[in-house]
């Protein structure tokens, strides 16, 4: 429509690493449904996809007046706020959308110009993202040293993001400065997000890694092949506590009961300023066929039932640092967060933030 | 072959939930693979299962002399001890049957006769640990009350054993006082024991149970959801060390951060009286492929590795207490265990064991 591109090619996650399909989509509809079963996953990458879900509700109206299109991409808005609830950066990414589309109902003087204002800024969230993942890549870098064993739970990587990743844009700036070492991949139930995806990026990218069952997770730590653990986050609360896939939760604690370093890497877009505590973070709970059946092979007798939580908390007491693009928020507490992310009243002090020197 | 029966049938438990086949096994070659990918499982039954293997061997030779049939029982028992190198109760039981074996040779004046001595030692092996299942039911059973969580790893049921289970033994059996509560069963990566086998035989015996993945037991205590913890043991060492499927040593951190109480419910038979410590254990590494594909569908990307080891050691310092056919060894440690084995010296405090009052 004029220019202003109405269509929005998705690598389908669900599908990896088996088959690597990619679908085009051009209806707010369209989008909503890989969100919501994951075709689309990770904290930014669904940010970023939502937005531009954002653009495909204004394309789609653009026609006519700017107003007519700003409309259909608030509508686009609310919709795509109801496609997934834990992960803040979505609600952040439609946020900043509609402050946008606001804008451009006033400034536009058509539908064409309003879609185009806002596809740019889809595009500024989008490259933002990258940027913010190489800073996170490089503050968090020096973290893992030769020989050690990382353990990573679930996908924060490319996938998940822009393309280079939180945890695993860590692992690949480590990589990248020469370090040399081992990722423990979570296989990570229900979904294997950890055995599909994260494999599928650690191969590609020529880092050594193997897979290991969630529960065997302790017991590599145990016989010591874990030397630090990197996670991504779905959503951190204002004290620290950060949601992130399930299972994190008890890798903190296994981490804290062996002396294990546990960081968490997110860029700013995961943090929740509204959100005064982990307790206040809204956990999806997702449908028990994920637990019950695989592939569409049914795993548990008739009439059984499963508890599926999709995320859980890990309290920011036992989390070693968060590692961001503004620095390392070490011991993670609300004084931290805020001068991290630039929320503080004045005089707070920003000595808790450690900045690495680039490398 | 003169009235001893040459024929072993068995419930195939890889096939479970879906399909209940029977196998009739005439060879210590069919079984000893039974055994290796699992058909047989569970500690207990694999000593069971491995006893009447022995008899298979003098069965298969017992046309001539007692002596022949012995040599030939003797062989089987070295051939199915190297079936799986963990659990304990397959190493005791053979013990039992070379003993018995070697009485055989002495007494029998046929093959006929000596399979026939053999094969009433399996039984009696297979009889008394349906009465020690009970006794463990009963002594554990009053540690579930009405309305709470229990949490279950793996499967110690009727399938790991004679027919009533250790962990689930206790459940039974307070469930069978009237208590009322609910099961939450890990479904236990990588082969499912807790969703296919846990979950059936709960459905059939009418408890409330739903399966949750291994990584969200940490959250659902978190919660507040679990109670108590109960799970099976594959072979305890002197100092009260328990080894047991893989994720059940990071169940026992999780449930000592959250002062939840954790036991282990096993039989003497799974007690190794010539391992000092869980540091002796063997733990067995299975297939990678166990791990990297899930229900013969590859899941990972080509030139996966995984790390795949069955089992794990909860050291004893993390387990509230474990419970015997003899009562409850509480907080155990080496004097506990061998009070409760009765390998201790004279003079060795009883007080430790606790007997519950039967209900």
């Amino acid at each position: 429509a004029g220019g202003i591109p109405g269509k929005l090619v998705i690598l389908d996650q669900r599908r990896l690493p088996e088959e690597e399909i990619y679908l085009e989509r051009t209806t707010v509809e369209d989008l909503h449904g890989d969100i919501r079963t994951l075709a689309v996953r990770g904290a930014p990458a669904i940010g970023i996809a939502a937005a531009y879900g954002v653009v495909l509700g204004a394309v789609s109206a653009s026609g006519g007046s700017a107003r007519t299109a700003v409309e259909s991409a608030l509508s686009a808005a609310d919709f795509l706020a109801s496609s997934r609830p834990t992960a803040v950066n979505l609600f952040n990414a439609l946020d900043r959308m509609r402050a946008k589309a606001r804008h451009a109902g006033l400034d536009a003087s058509s539908g064409t110009e309003a879609a185009g204002i806002l596809l740019a800024e889809a595009r500024r969230i989008h490259e933002e993202d990258e940027a913010i993942c190489k800073a996170i890549g490089s503050n968090g870098a020096g973290l893992i040293r030769d020989g050690t064993g990382v353990l990573t739970h679930c996908n924060a990587g490319g996938l998940a993001t822009s393309g280079f990743g939180t945890a695993l844009g860590v692992i690949y700036a480590a990589f990248m400065r020469g370090r040399r070492f081992k990722v423990y991949a979570d296989e990570t139930r229900p979904l294997l997000q950890g055995a599909r995806l994260t494999a599928w990026e650690l191969s590609r990218a020529g880092v050594e890694y193997c897979i290991l069952c969630d529960g065997a997770a302790g017991w590599a730590m145990r016989t010591g092949m874990i030397h630090i653990v990197v996670t991504g986050a779905d959503r951190i609360a204002r004290n620290g506590d950060a949601a992130n896939k399930v299972g994190t939760y008890a890798l903190s604690v296994l981490a804290e009961k062996h002396g294990i370093p546990f960081y968490v890497a997110a860029p700013s877009t995961t943090f929740d300023r509204d959100c005064p505590t982990g307790s206040e973070i809204p956990i999806e709970e997702r449908s028990e066929d994920e637990v019950l059946a695989f592939m569409g092979r049914r795993t548990a007798p008739p009439g059984a039932r499963a508890f599926n939580p999709a995320f859980d908390v890990t309290p920011a007491g036992l989390i070693t640092g968060i590692i961001t693009e503004n620095g390392i928020i070490e011991r993670p507490d609300r004084a931290g967060v805020e001068a991290a992310m630039r929320w503080g009243t004045a005089g707070k002090v920003a000595g808790q933030i450690r900045k690495p020197k680039p490398a």
